[in-house]
């Protein structure tokens, strides 16, 4: 399909930057290309992982000294963040910066504190009362990465939840430099959230000190944060080895846009671009109904990216993983969507809500072409913490549900169990286990019944 | 500590039975091996249960078959039950055991029905829009265990919540006999909810159908319920290859009990029971306030045991894990219980409420002495597939949550980005994601704009 014509400038544009194609006639091993993205296997890093958490099992901090020393470069006494390095990062914290860190936490307080609903008691019968409890995690572990891609945003995205769950104690590993430093950033916004204890660990370290605790960095019960490849191995591995639960297994990031003649082209480039930006595996998709729109997009997107200082990573993503493609209707664009599971989904359609309504398979959803999805990103509210590479499919985005759960509570009285007590009977019998019978039978039967059933009150 | 005087009778009592002890005498390795119960790794199944999944993988349905005559002893045609099948299960049913089914699935549809509220939207500021909307997840796995261990409980407690969750298709593999045939009560429980994809497979190549997807067998994106080693580390591997996400890690079942002088002894000791008669790793352990109760439990435990027919397994259980320690005030039993993270837990105290404010980490919890266990396990409503083994300290019982999730909804308004403009703006510049800042820049210059925006109706 040509490109349509576009004034000369440097780099790849038109077909050479991103494909328009009919869906339908993209080729089986480019739909593959383009379902599976960069989305890989940890096989390769598994032994190097697994190493690292046997070392530091097995000589806690001393491992963790030898393997930042090995993998950053940095000669660590104290692992730990000390108070001075707080003071320093707060001291030298551009004000604008505190600024939009706190309208970004208020709006994701606002938005998460919704998240936990109290829990009705249920009574399907006489006597029987049922209802969860909510309760935290106790002790919670945080993942931050560092260099390039540290990330304040995403400590507000996951302390806060955390805090709305009522998680007691939040340990942050954000990795240093060479000389020892973490970024200031990271301080400043785990500082702002009161977080305190932060240590100075990356990769795969960083996950068997909070995995399984040493001398100077406590055990945690689950295991938050986005990482490279070693990091999300670390995870996985840990979580296999029945150490800590996990969040959700994070990849690149990606974007799927669905657009039909209404949406504004600058609008839809523009969150490519944004999209594109994040890494060189990266991946922006577009399912447009009209083929104007499609072309309008490409030379939108060879426009914006005149000036871009991120240009180069944009155009290597867009290469790799980008694609603009025509679809009949809207329907098979979801139908599409639902099979790719976007980490973000833009739906800049007439009726946005419509196309809501066929999505089942998506981690944070734009209706509209105002809901631009770096507001989502840093300050709407929604969490940015997103299944990525299909895990959509399955998985959820970061809640203050991921930081606790409702244990059951029932509480039945002697008419309660009586009502149950040839249903249990019958079905403990039927499974072979006659104990379970017998254990409703004894309450009947039992000399001690009356009395101490009157004394605790449990009579109806 | 010496026994109290029992009746001669054959068999271990007393001390020999299981042991009393004050919990702060407890030795360090006793200690130990009380908290880590029958949880074991899974270092030795492994590569076998490895090598399944790359056979499945490679070779579909012709593996399935030649794994299900290596280790079921089984020669099958179809993988799958067939109608005839289900319709000889149903002729065969007790209409007893039927209704039984019957009546516990009205109570876990009640409980669980009340466990997707509706999210409600949130404004944080003008224009911004946010909420969250359920979608459930779209096709599920669920293995249900075959021999001994067939529980159409089983069924019951996986199905509805997926029913409920609105999860459109559900695969359910369960072990054949020699014979090539499935426990009769699973079926009838399958059909009673209108699970008509049942397949004739056990094991680690039951779990490996599901995630890979073969001829015969749907792929799956969620893996549900418990079974041995084998099946519990497929599961783990699936998750780990990023195939399938998985329910909870399950492993044996046990019971903590927290009693005070109030407690009747035998209620008790057939709690205690019930839980040790399920296989030989279970485990069962009362703390309590008052000597007299351990001993009265304790003779109870070799009263009630006398005749029953699973004897030799709680015998068995009991003396590995089970425990009757003395704690000095409810708070030290409290620590311990929280601690051991038990599936379940239950409270006869003078005041349940009390001691259940204080606990944070357990499965299901039962409150004073008419809340038997067994009513849990089948008919009060709750579910009974819950963390074991610890797992309690962070994750949460099966739930109609488990088979779907929230996907993340956020509209804005032109005012709305407005308003976030400069944070969005100043957050992503101190990100280094300049292409970020532009997104929402070229909202409010793009000539595009006015019209496309009021046409779509976005416009305050």
């Amino acid at each position: 399909m040509p490109a349509a014509a576009l004034p000369a400038q440097d780099g790849p544009r038109g077909a050479d930057l991103v494909p328009i194609t009919r869906l339908a006639d993209l080729a089986a091993a480019d739909r593959a290309r383009i379902l599976r993205r960069a989305q890989g296997t940890f096989a390769d890093v598994l032994p190097i992982v697994e190493g690292v958490l046997d070392a530091v099992a097995a000589r806690g901090d001393a491992a963790l000294r030898e393997l930042t020393a090995q993998f950053d470069g940095a000669a660590l006494t104290d692992l730990r963040v000390s108070e001075e390095e707080f003071a320093a990062a707060r001291a030298g914290a551009d004000p604008v910066l505190l600024d939009a860190l706190a309208h970004a936490a208020r709006n994701i307080t606002a938005f998460h504190s919704k998240q936990v609903p109290p829990e009705d008691v249920v009574a399907p019968q006489a006597g029987v009362r049922l209802w969860r409890v909510w309760r935290p995690i106790t002790r919670v572990g945080l993942y931050i990465p560092g260099g390039k891609a540290a990330y304040p945003s995403s400590v507000l995205m996951n302390v806060i939840p955390a805090r709305i769950a009522g998680c007691r104690e939040i340990v942050l590993c954000t990795p240093p430099n060479r000389q020892g430093q973490v970024s200031p950033t990271i301080l400043v916004a785990a500082d702002l959230l009161g977080v305190r204890q932060v240590f100075k660990l990356g990769g795969s370290q960083a996950i068997a000190a909070m995995a399984y605790g040493t001398e100077s960095v406590p055990r945690v019960a689950k295991l938050f944060g986005a990482g490279n490849r070693w990091v999300t191995a670390a995870k996985l591995v840990a979580a296999s080895r029945g150490l800590a639960a996990i969040d959700l297994p994070a990849g690149p990031t990606e974007l799927l846009l669905i657009a039909d003649e209404t949406a504004p082209p600058a609008f839809l480039a523009a969150d490519m671009i944004a999209q594109a930006e994040h890494a060189e595996d990266s991946a922006s998709v577009l399912l447009t109904t009209s083929e104007p729109l499609a072309h309008a997009v490409r030379d939108e997107l060879t426009r914006q990216l005149g000036a871009l200082p991120t240009r180069a990573m944009v155009v290597d993503s867009l290469q790799r993983y980008g694609l603009i493609a025509l679809v009949a209707s809207l329907a098979e664009a979801i139908a599409f969507a639902n099979e790719y599971a976007p980490e973000h989904l833009g739906i800049m359609t007439r009726d946005p809500a419509a196309v809501l309504d066929g999505i089942v398979n998506a981690g944070s959803i734009f209706l509209g072409p105002w809901s631009a999805q770096p507001a989502g990103d840093y300050a709407a509210g929604t969490n940015h913490v997103l299944p990525t590479g299909g895990f959509g499919a399955m998985y959820g985005p970061l809640s203050v549900e991921s930081f606790g759960r409702k244990l059951q509570v029932q509480e039945l009285t002697r008419a309660g169990l009586a009502g149950l007590r040839s249903t249990v009977g019958t079905l403990a019998t039927s499974e072979g286990l006659p104990g379970h019978r017998a254990a409703v039978e004894a309450r009947f039967e039992s000399p001690s019944e009356g009395s101490t059933s009157e004394e605790a009150g449990y009579v109806e």
